[in-house]
């Protein structure tokens, strides 16, 4: 059996070396994903999104607990673009696994984003397709980041959880707002701390303004409260997930439709931005031409970026 | 007077106009850029990085206070992330600036990065450098954000600023372990808060931790408690971004050297991914084809994402 074939078995073994493989963007893993991609499309993926030390991994934890009572295969992808300067050993995956170790229903692996920026988008993109194809039933991604991070995962999923807790301060209001149209649904966690009640209203507040003017069959962003170590408010959050889902596949107004071609736009558009870059390099590299030297004479101010990437760029392509 | 002469000059009319096309991606600010570019690198440049609501804008500003009452000239960039959503009103100059509105010596733009990812950056770079070519004396820039974010602005800034504030639980500390390394100061901000001795307390154990077999000449991250609003710990903290400047003017180890070395690769290395990408969209409109219909393709698995990346990128170049 082929690896392409493994992995649409299921394998564990094949799926994790693969996922290895685009973590540390090897390019043996493309001719992989280039056969996998007829694969996926089944899964529902859902991103969590947060500042750090709002509870993701537990809730996230506790929601996969739910799915697998119902049956559901479920796969955790953490991505922690914090951990290029850790080698990923700290959000690793040891320690999680650890919980769902008896159960193979939960397959968990994180993303270490090493190397460059760009890399993180194509390789969180890479990884969900791999575990869609897997015949996951569910693929929860979640995040440690605020900003555009969290813009970039939502791109990547159907339904994008927003987690918060109370007493972030004024300036969370602020961000709550900027990020209202990418939260499908928003957590409130730790709420059984004090100022619980005041984000919750804030929150509420937030969403009726935003959506005062609301046209037919658009979905309202609904909010819940939870206390993840506990398990209080899971249930409900776990039915508000499924809710989103079927929204978006009951709803006629091709919302799911647009969903899928936003993803497959940005998919396209990160791997031509990677490609183009190497391709340059590749070329430059052909001519003689060291990265080392340009940055050389910028840096001492031989001549400035701006013209030196124009050569460059306008020198290699026809 | 053109227009190179008047930003360095210090003319604020030009200079905001200049940051306006760089924000709105216009390429009319490139030749303007590449004759700036030889009158920067006089300006220190100090990133404020850490979670939305840790009130990193209260304590820029109140650090421009200071440097101010040593009679520098001041600018503060605020990079949110987030703003492609409101349009940028949020953060928006226009509040902020009342504050120092009597004051010329503080220059303040914010950064509403527009369109995609890669141009955040390199945009924060492009107003940088203009800001620096106007001859201020500090350049503030903080950004919005936790993750990749920081990690791209801690590349353009000598100095990098981590802000937290007490009680934002256990993944918190996996956080600081995780960007410890680009953290030269840390500061506990809201620090009237309850806890704030314990975040101090695990600080300092981890800076001990981090640099127990530090080297010679090696900088160990100071730690700073500040209440913001009130203005304490301000001029502590101030004090200790001079004392990094000295340092990295002072060591003969090459600090600000390699220091300088990693600014002018990240730089170029931005802008080559740019511009390659936008070659590579104009050849495939020269060729006929359009972005558009490749996403109908991949969105309707007629083709997949790997394989037309590879005919697109190989395609259009020689």
């Amino acid at each position: 059996m082929g690896i392409v074939d493994q992995i649409v078995a299921g394998d564990l073994r094949t799926a994790a070396r693969l996922l290895r493989d685009i973590d540390d963007q090897m390019p043996s893993a493309r001719p992989v994903l280039r056969e996998l991609y007829a694969h996926t499309g089944k899964a529902h993926v859902v991103g969590f999104t947060g500042s750090p030390g709002v509870g993701k991994s537990t809730l996230v934890d506790q929601l996969a607990l739910q799915y697998r009572k119902k049956g559901l295969t479920v796969a955790i992808l953490a991505v922690d673009p914090t951990s290029p300067f850790t080698g990923g050993a700290i959000l690793g995956d040891r320690i999680r696994m650890q919980r769902h170790f008896l159960d193979p229903g939960v397959f968990i692996r994180s993303l270490a984003t090493r190397g460059h920026f760009g890399g993180l988008t194509r390789s969180t993109n890479d990884m969900i397709n791999v575990m869609d194809a897997m015949g996951k039933d569910v693929i929860l991604v979640e995040t440690v980041g605020v900003g555009q991070d969290e813009v970039e995962i939502a791109h990547n999923a159907h339904t994008t959880v927003l987690v918060t807790i109370p007493g972030m301060g004024d300036e969370v209001q602020a961000i709550k707002a900027g990020i209202m149209e990418i939260g499908d649904i928003f957590v409130v966690n730790k709420a059984d701390r004090e100022g619980s009640r005041k984000t919750i209203r804030e929150l509420k507040n937030l969403v009726e303004l935003g959506f005062r003017r609301k046209e037919e069959n658009t979905w309202v962003p609904t909010i819940f409260e939870t206390q993840a170590p506990k398990g209080v408010g899971i249930e409900e959050l776990h039915e508000g997930i499924l809710k989103h889902r079927e929204y978006l596949l009951a709803n006629d107004q091709g919302q799911l439709d647009r969903l899928l071609e936003k993803r497959a736009r940005y998919q396209l558009t990160e791997a031509i931005r990677d490609e183009a870059y190497k391709a340059v390099l590749e070329r430059l590299e052909g001519n003689g031409i060291s990265l080392d030297a340009l940055v050389q004479k910028i840096k001492d101010k031989e001549g400035d970026p701006y013209s030196i990437v124009q050569e460059v760029v306008g020198k290699t392509a026809p």
